[in-house]
C-alpha cells in the first residue's frame, strides 16, 4: 500500500479499478503514449467503450498502435483534438455510463516539452468531465510541478476546493520532494 | 480503496500493516481512547511491544481498560506523560525494533477540547520519532484543522517538507471539505 503512495500512477489505476466495471465507459483525457487508454480498454471489456483525446498527432498515433498491438482497437474511439472539446462531443454526451476519466497533465513523454496542457483548457475539460461523469464515478488527475505546470496546478487546486456535493475531492502528494507529481481524485456520489 | 481516502484513520492503519510484523515494536504517541494502542498490540503479537503515551490521565485509564478487555495488557507499556518526552524514554531508546509510530493529534474524543496537542510539543515528539524509528519503518500523523490545530498543521507541514533522505513524506487530504483531517505518512528507507 505504501508503494501506491510512491507510485501515484499505480494509485490512480487502483482507484479507477474500484469503480470501473465491464460494460462501462471511460475517458482517457490525455491519451499521451496510450498507457491509460489500453488500461481502461482492458477494464471495460468487450461491451465497454473508451474515448481518448489528444491534440498531438504523435500521441494519437502511438495510442492507436498500442491498442492494435493489444487487440483492443474495437473498444476505443480516438479523438485527435484537445480534451477541452469533450463537453461538445456527441459520443460522450449520449453516453450515460461514463464511470471514469483519467487526466495525466503536462507534456507528452518523449515529445516536445513546450507542448503542455494549460490551466485554461484543463479547467474547461475538468468542468465538462464533472458533468459527463455518471453517479458513482471517478476522475483522476495527475498534475506535475515543472514550471509551466505550477500555474495549472494552482488553478486546479483552487477550483477543486470549491466543488460541492455530490463531489468529494482528495489530494495525494509527496511532501519532501520538489516537483513530485500530485494526484487529485474526484468522486461523484451515487444519486 | 476509495474508502481509504475517505476514512484516513483506516488508511493509516492499512499503511502500518504494510510494515509492522509480529515481534516488532510500535508506539502510539497519542493514546487517546486506546484504539490505536489495541490495534498495534494485536499486530505485534505476543512477542512484540507497544508503548503508548498520553498526558491526560483519562486517556491512559481508558487505554488501560481497553487493553484489559482485549486481553492485551502484557504487550503494552503505558506512559502517563506527553509524547514530547519520547526522546528521553529509556525503554524506547533501548528498543531498536520500533517499526511504527502513530500520531492522532488534537483533543481527546469526549474529553476537554481545550486540552489539545500543540505545535511545539508535537514537533519535539516527531523529531524524536524520526530518530527512534527503525529502518523500513513508518510514522503516520493525523492532523485536524480546528482553529487550534491550524497552527500545529502549518508548523508540521513546513518541517516535514524539509526532511531529506532516508525519509519520504506523503500527504493525503480532502480538498473540498473544510476542517477535514490531513494524513501525513513518513517512511524511512531500509539501510
Amino acid at each position: 500500500m505504501i508503494d501506491l503512495l510512491k507510485r501515484q500512477t499505480s494509485l490512480a489505476k487502483g482507484l479507477v479499478l474500484d469503480v470501473l466495471s465491464e460494460g462501462d465507459s471511460a475517458v482517457d483525457a490525455t491519451a499521451g503514449t496510450g498507457a491509460d487508454t489500453v488500461f481502461l480498454a482492458n477494464v471495460v471489456g468487450e461491451n465497454g467503450r473508451v474515448y481518448a483525446f489528444d491534440n498531438q498527432w504523435e500521441a494519437i498515433s502511438k495510442t492507436a498502435a498500442r491498442l492494435r498491438a493489444a487487440g483492443l482497437t474495437q473498444r476505443a474511439s480516438l479523438f485527435f483534438r484537445g480534451h477541452e472539446t469533450m463537453g461538445d462531443n456527441e459520443a460522450l454526451r449520449r453516453d450515460s455510463g461514463i464511470k471514469a476519466f483519467m487526466f495525466n497533465l503536462g507534456y507528452l513523454p518523449g515529445g516536445n516539452h513546450q507542448k503542455t496542457t494549460s490551466a485554461e483548457t484543463t479547467l474547461t475539460a475538468i468542468k465538462s468531465a464533472l458533468k459527463l461523469l455518471a453517479p458513482g464515478g471517478i476522475i483522476t488527475i495527475l498534475a506535475y510541478m515543472h514550471p509551466e505546470g505550477r500555474q495549472e496546478y494552482d488553478a486546479l487546486s483552487l477550483y477543486l476546493s470549491t466543488l460541492l456535493n455530490p463531489y468529494d475531492v482528495y489530494r495525494v502528494e509527496t511532501v519532501n520532494h520538489q516537483n513530485a507529481p500530485v494526484l487529485f481524485v474526484i468522486t461523484k456520489k451515487e444519486e
